[in-house]
């Protein structure tokens, strides 16, 4: 029986979107105790949940310090709830730096861990089905080989905890397939990784072999990550545009977009980031998911699912022992 | 009056690929001078053209240091001909890393030049017209700040004397846009490009304002630019598998497919890494293209117009000026 804590004021569009994803959570999960921490006046309507009064809210452009000081925040309050009442996670929509920072200074790291890593699912073009999980996709801005060799093992016990793969294959992200190739961090990973027992290595992987699912897990540092998941969304968005700048072009290419719209809609939900419901925190003491700040009701609600999950196949607890001694 | 040497060996392909190229080239643009570079039994019906016979051929898999003692190879003795015969630049399809590394050692750095940058164009898909410049995709693996801010003038140089682009947006890659954000290198460079006067900084961009045309040129270190490069290159390649998916569902998305086709052909060649021709090395004595290893013979003609183009702009003098004292 999982037990979620939701920072109801986090998101764009306020407590309404926050409101409609936890209700349409609940008719899908009744059995998962939710905690709502928010501004009461604005949550009297959510009758029957257990509320948390914050009063203060933390903006978009909150940084990584300064959240800690918003003791009344929705955040700070809500990661707090986590630990008051043992709660197994927790989600918010709000400023990424200061939802990360926070989380980890407060939940902690789990023993062993050098770096928390934010990770990221892709969808596994080539198969259909399935996805293949990165990290870190920006909670650093620069690892050490240690740190780096560490996410390939968090992301290893990751893909089988959460996507039930047995032995995953984790690669390392770089530029160039061939052992010798990467900067400098990521060759010195490459040759602690060879020696890890713990996890299935398959070598190096090149950014275009992502979305292709050559890999279960790809490892790297949080910059490059970053840069690969934000160059993805780019060229995925780009490509949309010319997509319907090739319908809209005559009358012809009209009908031909009502003729193949309900593929073009699986198309467009295999690569929907609402689907997916954002990224989450692996390596502190409880389960850390950050929804989209535009989020939907129907992305939030992802986003809840993904926390769902998560504390369902304690992974948090699969961390632990696989980072114990 | 540009003068271009041939590998005509170095493709996946052989010659009678760079044959064919070299023949739809010189139709469209009989003034430039070609020198073809290869083993002469097997361009006895190239008539007209000069000639250099070169019995070796650098494999796919050589390295960056075996290379130069290939002295009687297609590709070496095509950089020792620029240098001969003082022409203009070098077109090989052939190994990246021993066609960057022989082109570095033989043709030399341009005085000043810390470290030379592979740059590719990618498409402004929001203008959907002219190119945005990335620069160091792939000739590095790390890069200091100097380099990278170098990397940056270098770009910005460029744009302006091909793309004709007067005082051109310039950005760093980041993993955020604010500043602040980057790897600690970049962070360094941003600091030295915020001072550069001969630049027109528009600060951090992120991967997926790249092809939304936020700038002009896109500075980065060599490896993060390759993540970037192979990320969208597997995005693109990625949707293009869903949407002919899409496309194959049933007989009336069939029909959609034909209705739309032509529209979906421009997309396609918006994108197609045949039409943009490869890459260039910038910071050399001298025009460095490089082909896919699998071109086409319309790619390796596409790869031979960059070259053309580079050496008719006098990039090289521009280069050469910019770096001046």
């Amino acid at each position: 029986m999982s037990k979620l804590v939701i920072d109801m004021m986090g998101s764009d569009l306020g407590s309404a979107m926050a409101k409609e994803a936890v209700k349409l959570f609940h008719e899908s999960h009744p059995d998962c105790t939710l905690v709502l921490v928010g501004k009461k006046e604005e949550l009297t309507d959510m009758a029957g949940y257990h509320v948390v009064d914050a009063q203060d809210v933390v903006k978009m452009e909150t940084g990584a310090l300064e959240v800690l000081r918003m003791k009344d925040s929705s955040m700070v309050k809500a990661i707090q709830t986590v630990i008051d009442e043992q709660a197994d996670g927790v989600v918010s929509a709000g400023s990424t730096g200061a939802f990360l920072s926070a989380s980890t200074l407060m939940l902690k790291k789990i023993p062993g861990v050098l770096r928390p890593a934010l990770v990221t699912s892709f969808p596994n073009l080539k198969e259909g089905k399935g996805y293949v999980t990165a990290l870190d996709v920006g909670a650093s801005n620069a690892n050490t080989p240690e740190e780096i060799a560490q996410f390939a093992l968090m992301g290893s016990i990751y893909a089988e905890k959460v996507n039930h793969i047995v032995h995953p294959r984790v690669a390392l992200l770089s530029n160039g397939s061939e052992e010798g190739k990467g900067s400098p961090e990521g060759k010195a990973a490459y040759e602690l990784l060879k020696q890890d027992k713990r996890i299935r290595f398959v070598g190096n992987l090149e950014g275009n072999g992502l979305l292709m699912g050559e890999a279960d897990v790809v490892a790297t540092d949080g910059y490059s990550g970053n840069v690969m998941l934000k160059s993805i969304e780019g060229a995925a968005k780009g490509m949309s545009g010319l997509l319907k700048k090739a319908f809209k072009r005559n009358i012809f290419s009209k009908i031909g977009y009502l003729l193949t719209k309900k593929g073009l809609k699986e198309m467009k939900e295999a690569l929907d980031p609402k689907k997916t419901g954002g990224a989450l925190l692996l390596g502190v003491n409880g389960v850390v998911v950050k929804a989209h700040g535009n989020s939907t009701p129907e992305a939030f609600k992802n986003a809840m699912e993904v926390a769902y999950k998560l504390s369902e196949a304690k992974v948090v607890d699969a961390l632990r022992s696989g980072f114990q001694g």
